[in-house]
């Protein structure tokens, strides 16, 4: 094993600063801004989008690309489409008719701050606002390579991913299900996107296949090992930390891994999750670092 | 003048008929099928998009290709994400936070047959269809002018578009707004997405600049005499004709043409929209005559 692949030097609390900040002001570059008619609509957007989210998304794209040799720049359009969808999941998710939540990252949600109606259509116009961007901005790639990840992100994000495994999800509350039940639920709620966002990080940096089937499969148990994480989090954390209220997967009867398996059991499902992710990237040089990073970070974080 | 641009044996109610099988079709084999997990969630997409659209945005777009020498063929997945936005536009306008309709075109509304979070759901999912519909099928093209498609349709979709239209719409109830106000409201509402609809079809038919300059003419004054005649019909039509119950603008107080004008200016105003459209495109031979119908047909049409 090389040095570089431990890289007791790697900054990555300075590296996830540094990209997080490049994400930030390229999301605000692409965000209508709220002096823009209809203001009160670009505001909502813009409450959410900088509501202080953890940028996991844009970040494993980013990461992703540089693992490949590729930039920041190269991939900052899809990087912040990915937020503008995971964002517009977000305010539709939270609304009264679905998990009904008043608080999200220590704000109030969208409705609660801005009427139903209005959170309903910022999260349609971010949306919208994913495909904008990529259609509008996304240019160091062929456009075959461009027109791959719109496919790619939309997949992701529609039955057969996040939206699906939403319904189900839901459809899941108050009902006992199979630990396959909860992986394939998960996987598509959560880790659909966040595979795209890896897969369209490589495919901008030209991966070659099998680059792209090993970061298929990292995605996978980096997918998986969050999930798992934020189940545990619902569990172990305190409101103030996790700035929305805990126990609310105990409160809507959902299932989760420390309901289904106990607490112990979950930690150490996420702990192989996340060894199997960075074991599948194994062949990389130290430009996967931030990635290997990542996988450990999202099993060690506490909010 | 040509006899073919009067063209009195066009037979536009069968043209009508056999570019809507097609277009029916196409949107059948696009979406996932009701017995493809998850199920409810599918049938919900299904039940709003097949629920008796006049499918005039993609025929739009066909009219619009097929003036300058395309084909049905080569816009059809493009004519179907068009129906896709309107229809995801239409569940999420009739929500109860938003319109509270309980019947679009004789039917219950999706919230009212299949809940709200299904309903939410099902909107989300076709506005994602949509951009997986282009990015999968749309082949018949350069990649380039494929994400141009893409970005007019997003664009029109967006907050510059429809979905801003719809966030002054909602502000502009009980208010009094000026004809400037109402118009601007409805370019954006229902008109972006009907000049998407004839800008894509005549960008992928390879458009010269010139054309594309006349049919933005055409697009703009049928979209404003479209919206002129569904004010019209809300307070003129009844519910079984219209599908819908009638007089629900005056029930939400919204700023109409009837209102502001009366009905005998507005259907005035109508016709010379239409009039206008039909002049946009005095220049292109009789493969525009399908384009001239709709433009007399938006004037004549009785739902």
């Amino acid at each position: 094993m090389s040095a570089s692949i431990t890289a007791p030097d790697f900054d990555f609390s300075r590296y996830v600063r540094d990209r997080a900040r490049l994400v930030n002001d390229a999301l605000d570059r692409y965000t209508p801004t709220d002096s823009v008619h209809p203001t009160v609509l670009h505001a909502a957007m813009r409450y959410s989008l900088f509501a202080g989210g953890k940028r996991i998304r844009p970040l494993l794209c980013i990461a992703s690309a540089e693992a490949l040799g590729g930039t920041t720049e190269d991939v900052l359009p899809t990087a912040c489409a990915l937020e503008m969808v995971h964002t517009f999941s977000l305010i539709h998710d939270d609304l009264p008719a679905i998990d009904d939540d008043d608080y999200r990252r220590g704000l109030l949600t969208s409705h609660k701050k801005f009427g139903e109606a209005i959170a309903i259509l910022a999260g349609d116009a971010l949306h919208t606002l994913a495909f904008t961007t990529i259609a509008m901005h996304q240019q160091a790639a062929q456009p075959t390579v461009i027109i791959e990840v719109i496919r790619r992100l939309a997949l992701a994000s529609g039955t057969l991913g996040m939206v699906g495994g939403q319904v189900d999800d839901i459809a899941s509350e108050g009902k006992a299900i199979s630990a396959e039940v909860l992986r394939s639920i998960h996987a598509r709620k959560t880790g659909a996107l966040l595979n795209a966002a890896i897969e369209t990080g490589a495919l901008l940096a030209n991966a070659s296949e099998a680059d792209l089937v090993s970061l298929q499969r990292f995605g996978e148990q980096v997918g998986l090992a969050f999930q798992i994480v934020d189940d545990i989090l619902d569990v172990t954390s305190d409101d103030a930390t996790l700035g929305k209220p805990t126990g609310s997967d105990e409160k809507n009867d959902k299932a989760t891994y420390p309901k289904l398996f106990g607490l112990e059991a979950s930690i150490g499902f996420a702990r192989e999750a996340s060894d199997a992710a960075i074991a599948a990237i194994r062949s990389f040089g130290p430009a996967a670092e931030p990635l290997r990073c990542f996988a450990r970070f999202i099993v060690d974080r506490e909010k």
